[in-house]
């Protein structure tokens, strides 16, 4: 039996993470291994935009060595972007476009690099192409900060923010101890995660003996109640001397509103101009007078590859390779997913998922993995999240300086050339 | 010639950094290899706060592997104060207590570990201990992220924020690469240094081509001209995709007043509760239009163990050792200092100052080290910084995450037990 040799298209595609460049090397790698049924790797340039515009890189121009290199590159290496395809009834125009340009360039694997909207994707450009009679293996790749996947345990991107956070808080939380004799007592970390407290939840991981920081985390799950939070705050200090705080840029109001938001502007007197910390932080000092710091990382901790976690990165590796192992073994319109199969020694191994059960279901915090008073985290959320942190993988220095790959990005030469509207 | 053995305090002074107890790993360690002429070492509980009030931490009580496991750990493990004595004129009791205190636990070595105002204090007490008659070898070791003592080339700490600065900013602009497409297109960190420039200009450190992140620094030595900043910024963008700013707490106007402070409400619009950076991110949004996003390091930067330079641990180990060096050596209010003996290949060698010539002198940043537009850094700077953070020491991790150590930190039995006043 000859099985015919055909290009593939790998994009990335929403907010970018430290790891999600270690699933393009899994999947460049492992496609440069079958040179017999895969020819070009394509890359879309800013994700499915450049699909769109047939705006493609050639990574076969890339080194072996460059390649390799996307392993500890943090970020989208061929650009990634925030734009959803419609629905088919809504803008059929964009799936028609997709195919015209996929079968211009022999296109015949689509690999999309991203999270739920991502999958929803996938999967309806795999129910169009089979509707149009186009022969396409279309396989998603998990990938998200915010660990909202459903089916995979975890997703690629998350256990390497968490990893930061615990991290820093632990850091930080060192040094307020050292400081809050004259000085100061409260320290209050901003993280990710708007809709869920995963990342939250991470930071207290650092937390490993009674007294350690972090004390309190706020977490979207549970609505923000003020003197409560501030009654645990109080305690805090007089316990332990002082208090180091978790708060996820999500935490809302019993109205539903984001404390970061003008919402607050009312209730403290202050306008903002977003960030949740120095909302929390300004409260308590009016409240209890401690003197604060506070910080906000934003995109340092998801673009803080110099700290990712070992489980992390060779997970999202993985999940690439087996991307394209599927798409070789026949699959279509699937993903391949994280199964644990014991917590402690973690282990884990490749699952599979269909693209239609992916798609649009929200994993979110079980209620279970936050303490009773709201303000920690369960034994069973520590079981969960602690395996997920483990190992080091750090990228060489240069100069003192993490060296990271910039690809070529060389262009594929247009064969329509038609222009195309993004929506 | 008999020579006396007499005990040894040593305390940690203003706000520590990731490598304040690598010092007190040099300090101990050393005092530890000569116990024919110093006794104990004595650390202060709080800094000199413990010395004031006679709450001193028997130091003989930890391991030598806890003892070794400062140098790893960041933050200041006895405690550090924001305190500073007063002028002998102002407040002669508090260094009489000093020397009772000292007297009474048979102290006969002062190492104090802190910035210019330590220095400054470790002068006096020097100077009244000679006064009155009492035998006090008073040793001070640099210490401050700010890299603002005179003659010793850098400061220990500063060069860990440095890398940390460094790396977070390349990494952060690798991220904002690649969403810039259809997303955030400004990324703005903020950093320490309310007077000076130091470690905004590490910022730079991390472009080595043209077009590499950042794009754009913001130092406190240069008034804040925002219609030159804003067209940088759009021609930034319109040339690379898109611009990534490092901006000093420092930041100020033309009226002298720091951007971050209520003084900004008037020329955005906005009230704010601290923080340079989103008030620089809105004012971009507001006249230029380009999504953005912001971060605010703060103690993250500082207490960032898990990132230090190897450069500055190895300094701060070397000049806590040569405290106690020079204090055995016969010694007496002087502080060792780093000199620089070549740019490339880095070279220092242990010097020593004056505490008279530290004390109360800030080393600014050269303007010849700013670029001519005000943005950037010149190579003279390039060359200056870049050796402070070459080198990785990691600490040592436990299921993912930094082992720092905990002293046990047991007092010693007060002996005057009478009561201090602070002032």
């Amino acid at each position: 039996m000859t099985v015919e040799k055909r290009n593939a298209f790998y994009a990335q595609s929403g907010g970018v993470t430290a790891v999600i460049n270690a699933s393009a090397c899994g999947v460049i790698e492992t496609a440069r291994r079958h040179p017999d049924r895969i020819g070009k790797v394509y890359a879309g340039r800013n994700g499915i935009i450049g699909a769109l515009t047939e705006d493609l890189i050639d990574t076969s121009q890339e080194t072996d060595a460059d390649i390799a290199a996307l392993r500890h590159t943090p970020s989208g290496a061929f650009g990634s972007c925030r734009y959803k395809l419609k629905g088919l009834d809504k803008n059929r125009a964009e799936y028609e476009r997709l195919l015209e340009v996929f079968q211009a360039h022999d296109i015949g694997y689509f690999f999309y690099n991203g999270g739920g909207d991502s999958q929803d994707t996938s999967n309806k450009v795999a129910e169009f192409s089979a509707a149009a009679g186009y022969p396409l293996t279309c396989i998603g790749i998990p990938k998200t900060v915010d660990n909202d996947l459903p089916i995979t345990d975890n997703c690629p991107g998350f256990g390497s923010v968490a990893k930061y956070v615990a991290v820093s808080i632990r850091e930080a939380g060192f040094d307020v101890a050292s400081m809050a004799k004259t000085s100061t007592k409260v320290f209050v970390m901003e993280v990710m995660g708007r809709h869920a407290g995963w990342i939250a939840a991470a930071g207290g991981l650092a937390a490993e003996a009674e007294g350690d920081p972090p004390h309190l985390i706020l977490f979207p799950e549970v609505t923000f109640d003020e003197s409560a939070f501030l009654a645990a705050v109080k305690r805090c200090v007089d316990t332990w001397g002082y208090c180091a705080i978790v708060v996820s840029e999500g935490l809302r109001n019993a109205d539903g509103q984001f404390i970061a938001e003008a919402g607050t502007r009312d209730a403290f007197g202050h306008a903002q101009l977003g960030g949740v910390a120095p909302v929390i932080a300004e409260l308590i000092k009016q409240q209890l007078g401690y003197k604060y710091h506070w910080a906000v990382a934003d995109y340092l901790q998801r673009a803080a590859r110099h700290i990712a976690s070992g489980t992390d990165v060779e997970q999202a590796y993985a999940l690439g390779r087996a991307a394209v192992e599927m798409a070789l073994a026949g699959d279509n319109a699937v993903m391949p997913t994280i199964v644990r199969t014991s917590d402690a020694p973690y282990a884990w191994e490749i699952g599979k998922a269909a693209l239609g059960d992916v798609a649009n279901v929200e994993k979110k915090m079980p209620r279970e993995f936050i303490a009773a008073d709201g303000f920690g985290i369960t034994p069973a959320c520590r079981r969960y999240l602690a395996p997920l942190i483990t190992g080091e993988d750090y990228p060489p220095y240069r100069d003192g300086l993490p060296v990271y790959v910039r690809l070529r990005n060389a262009p594929v030469p247009r064969i329509l050339n038609s222009e195309f509207k993004l929506a």
